[in-house]
Order: structure tokens, then C-alpha cells, then sequence
């Protein structure tokens, strides 16, 4: 039961690796304890910024992220998944030199919506600067209309609340980064977001579905189950 | 900074992983993800029931403690540990097969006490009746004297409070199971425990250090900040 072995691509950051493992965790039935899946993780921090690497601000992760996913394959994972969304930017230039598939959080998410949430169109994303810029969302949800904050709320809210001194980067999970993401959101929902995505692994953190009006979709709460499905049925 | 790999032989359960790792996360001191340390979890709840096997009961998990050490081996670990205090009884035929150090929980338990409970003489030990019966906390607190609930409170609490219909094993983590691991406190209190030890992983869950008079120790608190002080000076 449960036999293919997962591997998890991670340490971008290692509380969203953490926050992914124990959602596939919990998606996972089981009897008992060794009806869990076998979970191999390189949880590796030392991973380039993305977004920088992205803007040409820094190096580039991408060999970083070929060894660590190379990683996974010498002990033989069977599915891997990469918990960080503006990692998948580099995803398929991944997928080339790995032998095992990588389950794509963001085709998943589409996939997710459309059987979840059907006559929606209008979907907010709260999402890094430079996941924005490099139209991730609009690449793979291409059954929505994208609307993303003002430039001043990008800004002042959702970076200062991801990268800020007391923000979530920094380890601050508290009242701060909450209180400048529930003001996004309000903005999104203002301009006729019918749903909010999380589209930064570290916003689910700090942002819950109670704080808002309208549904809140973690991509990696939808990869989760994706890839204990997948790998229940491989 | 941080340039060591800590490896984790995990899945025993993958919940008792995912506390470890988050705790070694929180005992890192970085000032951007970068810093923080590498970290590979092979975590394998295939790996035979700890309890069972030492009883003779069931398979030992030997061999698939050994596999799964050789593996992080593979990718290059410069010091391990193993987050399930039951698998310690294996810990020295586990290090024997592998290159790289694994951090004896117990030991640093003991190192730790003496080290921040000055004069503590008297132990007092929450565990399951198989964890008890094997006798590891006597092999490595070697400083201290152990005491454990009397017959009818180990039966009627401890393991009531861990296994019963209404324990943390069925999910409760409730007043319920408080009130019982709370009685057996107040007894190894009773009897002249200077300080309680949560021997067995489900027990923090629910005990907390402000619900007894004397101190609380996790030993899995304490194997986290050891491994991120030793990876650390390494």
C-alpha cells in the first residue's frame, strides 16, 4: 500500500518544504504508520533566490536546482514536486535532466478550480513581484482572468509582508505580515476577485481562509492531494 | 555560513519528522534563508515497528534503519539523527554501517540536564510500557536517577492517555488525555521528580511545560538544538 516514493524538491524556504510534507501527510489514509508514503527530501536553502535569479539581480538556481532534484533521483523517487511557486519558472528546464516526473503545482491548481469552483472567472493572486512579472499564473491558469494588486499595495503590502524586516522570510509570523496581506486581498476582492490564491508558499503561513470574504486556494494544499493521488494510483 | 548537511532518518512517525525538522528550522540563527543549514530527510515509515520488533513480536527494523542511513550516506550527510527515541535501542549497530555521525538523543538528554538543572538528582520518565520496559533511559542518563509512574498509573494514564479510544493516538488532543498525563506528573512529582522527561513523541503534543510545577523536558527539543550547535561548530 502506498509503495512509490515521493521526493520533495525543497528548502525554498524550509517551512514551506515543512508546511507541503505535513499536508501530504494528512491527505494520506492510512491504518497504520507504514501506510505512509516514503518521502525523500533535499531540503536545500542554499538554492539561489529565485526571484532574483529571474530578474537577472542574482545567480541563476537553476543548477541548484538540477542537483537537488538529481538528488532525489539516486535514491530513486518515483513523483517529485517542488514546493515554491516561482521555482516552477524553471520547471521544465528541470523536468529535462530528471528521469522521474515532477507533478506541476501551478497546471494542478487550474485543473483544481475549474472541477472545484465552477462559473468562476475572475481569480486574485497574491504573488511575489517577480512572480508576477514572469506571468507564471497567466501561463498555466488559462482558464481565468488574472488580476493581481496596485503596484503601491504590491509594494507596501505583499512584499513588505514576504521579504520585509518583520516579515515572513525573517521568521515573523505573526500580526505584521497578517494585517498587510488581509489589506491585499481586500483590494483584490474590491476589484472583483471571486476567489484569492496564495501564490507564494510563505502567505499560507500567516494568511488563513477565515481572514478573508472569499475563498483562499494554497496552491500547495492543491499539489498535496495531487500527489498523493497520483502516487496512489502509479 | 551553515555549510554542513544534517540528515534526518525519519518516518517513525512522519509527524515526529516533520517536529524535529521544524525544530531544527527554529533553532537556526540566520539572517536570510541562505543561512539556513541544508538538511536531507529520508523519511521511511516502512521501516518496522520499533516496539514490536524489539519484542521480538514483529520484524525488526535493523536492516531498514541501516538502508535508510546508508542513503543520506549517499548524498552526503556530515552528521544525522534519528527522531524516535524507541529506535535509539538500534543506534549503535545503525552507526556501525555508516560514515558520517548520528547525535545519540539520549545522550545529549543527559549531557543537557546536568548541564542546565544543576543538582537535579531525581528523573521522572513519561513513556510507553515498551519504551520503559527496554530500558534506554537508564542505559544513557547514566547521571541520574530514573523513576517511572507506578503500575496502575502507566496502565490508566500513560498509556490510556497515547492509546486509548479518547488518546493522541485517535487524534485527541484534548483535556481528556491532559488531565490523565497530568495525574502521572503529579505522581512521579509525588514520588520526588525533579524533572519530568516527555519520553515518547505523542506526549508534548498535549503536556506542556506550564501545566506541571516542575520542569518539562522534550528530549526532541533538546536533539534539535544539539545537531544545529554541532553542525554549526563542525
Amino acid at each position: 500500500m502506498n509503495d512509490k516514493i515521493i521526493g520533495i524538491i525543497g528548502g525554498m524556504g524550509p517551512k514551506a518544504t515543512i508546511d507541503l510534507y505535513t499536508k501530504i501527510v494528512d491527505a494520506t489514509e492510512i491504518e497504520k504508520e507504514q501506510d505512509h508514503f516514503r518521502v525523500i527530501i533535499d531540503s536545500n536553502p542554499k538554492i539561489p533566490d529565485r526571484t532574483e535569479g529571474i530578474l537577472g539581480i542574482g545567480e541563476s538556481p537553476l543548477n541548484a536546482l538540477i542537483e537537488t532534484g538529481k538528488n532525489l533521483e539516486k535514491l530513486g523517487v518515483d513523483i517529485g514536486c517542488i514546493p515554491c511557486i516561482t521555482a516552477h519558472y524553471f520547471i521544465e528546464d528541470v523536468q529535462k535532466e530528471l528521469s522521474y516526473p515532477i507533478l506541476n503545482a501551478l497546471e494542478e491548481l487550474n485543473k483544481y478550480i475549474k472541477e472545484n469552483y465552477s462559473g468562476v472567472k475572475k481569480v486574485g493572486v497574491l504573488a511575489t513581484t517577480g512572480t508576477r512579472k514572469i506571468g507564471l499564473f497567466q501561463k498555466y491558469l488559462t482558464d481565468f482572468s488574472i488580476i493581481y494588486p496596485s503596484d503601491e499595495i504590491q509594494k507596501e503590502c505583499v512584499m513588505e509582508a514576504i521579504y520585509g524586516k518583520e516579515g515572513i522570510k525573517h521568521g515573523n509570523l505573526g500580526n505584521k505580515p497578517l494585517q498587510l496581506l488581509k489589506r491585499a486581498s481586500d483590494e483584490l476582492i474590491e476589484k472583483g476577485a471571486e476567489l484569492i490564491i496564495s501564490g507564494c508558499t510563505e502567505i499560507i503561513l500567516v494568511l488563513k481562509p477565515h481572514h478573508i470574504t472569499k475563498p483562499l486556494i494554497d496552491p500547495m494544499d492543491v499539489l498535496a492531494k495531487a500527489i498523493v493521488n497520483t502516487a496512489k494510483l502509479a
